[in-house]
């Protein structure tokens, strides 16, 4: 995934993945600056930041604050609104474009989510269950540097939620607990419980539903994801890569600040 | 999936779903014979083929009666014993292998079964959970004639089950209610429990899933069914279709009889 000569990126929510895995970074020995996106959700954000600068000034590691309200005009309640969609539609999407416009203009190597097992095999089932064949075609622990993009990494994909809150609790790192307030109810964490009870009644399943993927599906898809990085230019109006004239994240700066 | 000019046979368990599809087929004027297999399981089994004789008798309809325990000296109990394993895995070979040959001796030229959307979405699902990529790639609603297997079509895979049961409600037609009693708790049934709360939840969600998984998934799968295909050689017992020297219901005749 990385290497100790390079510089890596750790896109830091303030929640218990991304600082353990800044603290395990750390701790090995890598060059691992944080990056943080305020999203503009009251005062949810805020006490997510003050985790995230806590521990930064604990670890004297080098946090960069990044805010969508100041930088962009708008925030992801704002978002929600003007494109009348789930608010982490309009957060995912933002997240992806400015945390790799960061890990660019910062010539980090590589940028790393702490994204774990439960985030991931919830994010295969909402793909499957409408067989986004495309994005399950790049949904891999590794996406390689391509053009415009930065190496994303995912380490923490083989540890449980629990087990990234145990390490917290273990090291003592304080965390943001709560849930974001705008994804109360939304289909991802349904589908995380979904899996909760097939895992409760089938012990091991949500790990085979994950590595089964990535060992007998992902090599079959292969063909979808050469395909698809074909497809890829360049956003018209920002430069970053886009399969349309102006790259999505354009369109939702235009719709959120009109 | 068939002409009016070629003759099907319909596999007939008693049930809502076989017995539609063969009224169905009938009305519309198909050349179209039963085929009961008795799997010994116990009165399940004697009143299940007696609803699937009372309907062909009404309609006037011929029904080949095959019957396992007396043709191949096992029943499904005695098969999940000797196997250890779950009855639904041995009854699903007998099934497949035995209606199949009952096929090709009456030289029909297709095999016609009542899987509904339920069905075929939950056995996607089961298929999903564990990746098992080559069983994918062979679930379509027509699977084509190949040397050793007539062509195999599941005509009601836009119905849900419900909607079988309403037609044979609404055209009188007699069927065994009761599941069988070797199913009860068995994977299926659970993951049709899950796709069913998903659809409460997200009414439309258990159509796309299968559709979906047909419009998208199932051309990206093309080259491991041609692949698959090509693997399959002859059983040197049964002379039936088989990827391995001996095929998996002659190696079921065997241990279940020992």
């Amino acid at each position: 995934m990385m290497r100790h000569s390079e510089r890596v990126l750790v896109a830091i929510s303030g929640g218990k993945d991304s600082l353990a895995l800044w603290d395990i970074l750390l701790d090995l020995g890598y060059s691992a600056d944080g990056v943080y996106l305020g999203l503009g959700i009251g005062d949810y954000s805020d006490n997510s930041r003050s985790y995230a600068q806590t521990y930064a000034g604990v670890r004297g590691a080098a946090l960069q604050v990044i805010d969508l309200p100041d930088d962009q005009g708008f925030s992801v309640p704002d978002a929600a609104r003007a494109t009348k969609r789930v608010p982490c539609s309009a957060c995912g999407l933002s997240k992806r474009h400015l945390l790799n416009q960061a890990a660019l203009d910062g010539g980090y190597n590589v940028l790393a989510t702490g994204h774990n097992l439960d985030d991931e095999a919830a994010v295969l089932f909402g793909n499957v269950m409408q067989w986004h064949v495309g994005y399950l075609a790049r949904q891999r622990p590794v996406l390689p540097e391509t053009a415009g993009f930065a190496r994303r990494v995912k380490p923490l994909i083989r540890l449980s939620e629990r087990e990234s809150a145990a390490y917290c609790v273990l090291k003592g790192i304080d965390y943001i607990v709560d849930e974001c307030p705008m994804a109360a109810g939304n289909r991802h964490l349904r589908y995380k419980e979904t899996l909760n009870e097939i895992e409760e009644r089938t012990p091991g399943a949500k790990a085979a539903f994950y590595f089964q993927f990535l060992d007998q599906m992902l090599p079959v898809l292969e063909d979808v994801a050469a395909a698809e990085r074909e497809q890829v230019g360049t956003c018209t109006r920002c430069g970053a890569p886009s399969s349309a004239d102006v790259c999505a994240f354009c369109k939702l700066v235009e719709r959120a600040t009109a």
